[in-house]
């Protein structure tokens, strides 16, 4: 009740309400925010640039949902703007996945005044019946909150909870701002103090219980090892991973979500664990273990391979951000984070078993081979010995995502996939936020690997990147069609094939200026050779590579993932 | 329960669910079903073939959903197929849209199979939560029936049910298709009895009663006139509305939803009228006019030009495909299908004033100028004298859908405008459908205008369009940008500008062949040139004419609705 106090006496330094929700945005580090223009947010836009906010400008909202979900990834959080009805609709299936993935992103829609809702108008963009909250109920079970902002007397306390659940969350949180409340006088006074976007300290006593229990079975465990995935990634405990990996010196090992969690290029780490689609010699270790301690795990279908984890929860102790589960023990309400720094301090020696050694070498019959077609297996080995220190790398949900398991990175690479939710066409737009955060890092790289199927679904942001004057390195994967989709169902089905495209063209249609170049690749010397031109490494403008694979071939990861899904639909 | 009982039995003609699902589409008139594949949807695929079905394969599901929307205002009705979660959510703004507009669209979304619903299995294309209903819940507020085939013992009798309602309510329906109930064996005679797709009939004496009411002001009337919208054409009136106006030989006008729902070469056709924003001379006909047959009506502010409609329900009559309304007097749960024919046969002769003329001819102040620039006030009418009889027309929301209001048509013109729901980039997917089914019509034009912003958003179904072999004339407004939007905010914002493209260049890298022909045109001369090539008017394969335009200018209407909308935003 202290806020309403606060806002319902005189404000002694009122500001606009969008103003107060941009700078609170400005606040958590947000920068640039996405989204498409329409008549219901058109006069908030205008706060941005006075809040140091930059507008992306997408070429439509689908695409923007995923660029502001890339944004959040290499930033920390994002933020996306819409327009009511048509414009947050088309939203929905980035947003989703952004809720499904853990990615923190705030969408903001702007909406007819309050006395147009209240009244009931038959306004554009609305059903026709006058229900102005069909809309909000609609993205109710895709955020963890909600904020109507129709009341300037709540609305600052909204916001700044918003942001907050958001971030502790790490989910989208929705936000209506009327177009009546654009202008709304809040206290500006409540920007003196930062939102607090700490998350809820550990009961003590608790914490120390579970910490106890945790030592109890690691110090006694034959040959522990750790398993890292998606959720340390997302709830932002990786410097408590990394004092883990360096302390204790187990084996460490990543699910294919986890990909990017710890360095790759450290002693300890020895690969992608995913059940039957697990780098060699990575099953049989971290199967053999006496103890996983596995950390932020999500064990959806295409992140084991389709269910091929063969882990005992006898010998399993997982990490969360809101639970602790140590074989079968329960320990609801509490933040591993805190836990696994306590781990740390006090484990002591361990009983540590040698780490699979993990390279980037071509596998043997590759290496002897003189095939110039450009394999899959051939290929993402290669990629790894081509890619730097803090590159963003983004794979598509396809072929693309199953071969970047064995891709091993070089330190501080961040990557992005979306293993669970796999919306095809996702990596585009996301490469676009992706890299903009980059360039804001001092200039990151960023690269993408899309199919010519998945890049069809969102290929206008091309046009955003150039308008944004951004510099990722695209390859487009061409290889004639849904090829994931080959291996579920219908290998010679017309409904798996495509156009074809003239993809290193693209770009010049949507007005790419002389510092564009793509490329067309169609053997393994041709792509060696570019990889070793430091113009096209280096270069601070778009480039795009046709690379062309064979039709029939995918990842040994993606085949055995499909074969299970297959399986299960039929 | 009959049809329980049958499907409880022994099947005598037993076929495959997804089997009878698609050729009770084929039945309803459906020969093309739009979409894109996912692997919870591609075993259903197989059946399209031998249902005498086409696959259109989109390149996205938004996209796929406009076009099953334009598919459907040509065709009757369409069918969409998405998958699970990632597919469905992205079509949910296309979806909305036929909801507020009255388009009948059979939305099929395939799902995991029954028994990993059941075990909350965490799979690819969930929230990770286990909750497979949440999607569902999105759609069941923008479908007029939801059918989820999760039992084979009811599942025919809800594929009936679904059709019928979507027809007869003309508004989307969602059906769920787990990939085990594919194969589900359902009675196969229960096709031998065609769905019954009549309305429910008017209860005789009701009619009467509200037939006499009618008539009881329309005999008495002065100087009534007849008023034609939306709801005219998406409820299937047109037949009734042609004998109205043939019979009664009364002025006659069409609100901007309503343009193509009289014949506009018709002696009695007196144009647009749309408050402020109607067709000179017609606001002052219809505003002095003692009695308003309104037809369908859908009094939207874009429909209205921002309310400004000065018409007294005193005089009115208003006639709905579920209600009629004479002045105050309201008569629920009756068609105006039954009672418009009725009126037809009873009414005898009438009062009947002059209709104002209106022709496609040139403004005075157009008829003598010497600018070659392309001006809205020059080129709506010069296309109406272009355009030919059965033509479908479609223009986008934004400079164009408010021009074509001074476009008179030929007889047997369909228009499609999105007026309502106004979603950015529908005009693009929905020319995708539109032409598809324009083809099926003995070969009908599809002519498209849509702005250099608009086309941003949905691009790639230009690729659709040449995968199959489509051949509409698209018109790429080129005036710089959002202009509807600078119209309501933010004159020289750069929100409101946008990426340029070579918009005339894209047919070429989306695989266009030699067929293909692309324009640039910057003058009157130019496009009057263009209008007389006959190769251009009647080509078999795609057009594309980039139509260069002033940034600043737009149609009357337009500048008005804006004001009206701006006003009320701020």
């Amino acid at each position: 009740m202290a806020s309403l106090d606060i806002a319902t006496r005189e404000l002694e330094n009122p500001i606009d309400l969008a103003e107060y929700l941009f700078r609170r945005l400005h606040e958590v580090g947000i920068r640039a925010v996405h989204g498409v223009p329409g008549d219901y947010n058109l006069a908030a836009l205008d706060y941005l640039p006075k809040c140091g906010l930059d507008w992306v400008g997408n070429c439509n909202e689908l695409n923007a949902g995923y660029a502001a979900d890339g944004y959040a990834r290499v930033n920390g959080m994002g933020a996306l703007i819409t327009t009511f009805g048509v414009g947050e609709l088309s939203a929905l299936n980035a947003i989703a996945g952004a809720y499904s993935e853990f990615v923190p992103i705030v969408h903001i829609v702007g909406q007819p005044t309050t006395k147009s809702q209240k009244d009931g108008m038959l306004l554009h963009h609305t059903l026709g019946n006058g229900d102005f909250n069909v809309f909000t109920k609609m993205s109710e079970g895709i955020s963890c909150y909600v904020a109507q902002l129709n009341d300037p007397h709540y609305a600052a306390t909204y916001i700044d909870s918003a942001i907050r659940e958001c971030w502790i969350r790490s989910r989208p949180v929705y936000v209506t701002l009327p177009t009546d409340m654009i202008y709304a006088k809040v206290n500006g006074d409540r920007l003196k103090t930062p939102i607090d976007l700490s998350p809820p300290e550990n009961d003590p006593e608790k914490e120390k219980y579970v910490v106890d229990v945790v030592l109890k079975y690691l110090q006694g465990a034959k040959n522990p090892v750790i398993l890292v995935d998606a959720c340390a990634i997302r709830h932002r405990a990786l410097e408590e991973v990394r004092d883990l990996v360096e302390a204790s010196g187990l084996p460490t090992f990543v699910a294919p979500m986890g990909k990017g969690a710890v360095n790759e290029t450290h002693k300890n780490f020895g690969g992608v664990y995913a059940g039957s689609g697990s780098n060699t010699g990575v099953r049989e270790v971290v199967e053999s273990s006496d103890l996983i301690l596995s950390i932020g795990a999500i064990k959806s279908d295409f992140n084991t391979a389709g269910f091929t984890y063969r882990i005992g929860q006898l010998n399993t102790i997982d990490f969360h951000s809101n639970f602790v589960r140590v074989r079968y023990s329960e320990y609801p309400d509490i933040n591993m984070k805190g836990v696994l720094r306590k781990v740390v301090q006090k484990m002591g020696k361990l009983n540590v078993t040698p780490t699979p050694q993990i390279t980037n070498k071509l596998p043997a019959e590759e290496q002897s081979s003189s095939n110039q077609a450009i394999t899959h297996s051939w290929l993402w080995p290669i990629v790894g010995q081509w890619l730097k220190e803090n590159d963003v790398v983004i794979t598509e949900t396809g072929t693309a995502n199953f071969g970047i398991w064995d891709t091993r990175f070089p330190a501080n690479v961040t990557a992005i996939s979306q293993v669970l939710w796999g919306s095809i066409g996702y990596s585009m737009g996301s490469c676009q936020g992706a890299a903009l955060a980059a360039k804001e890092q001092n200039n990151r790289r960023t690269i993408l690997f899309i199919g010519d199927g998945s890049i069809q679904l969102t290929v206008q942001e091309l046009s955003t990147i150039l308008r944004n004057k951004l510099s990722p390195i695209v390859f487009v994967i061409c290889n004639e069609g849904y090829t994931i989709e080959r291996y579920i169902h219908g290998w010679e089905a017309p409904y798996n094939d495509i156009q074809p495209w003239e993809f290193a063209n693209l770009p010049k249609v949507f007005g790419a200026d002389a510092g564009y170049k793509g490329y067309r690749i169609k053997t393994r010397d041709e792509l060696q050779k570019l990889f070793a031109d430091q113009d096209f490494c280096t270069a601070d403008a778009l480039r795009l590579v046709e690379l062309y694979m064979p039709r029939d071939d995918a990842p040994a990861g993606l085949k055995s993932t499909a074969e299970a899904a297959a399986a299960r639909n039929a």
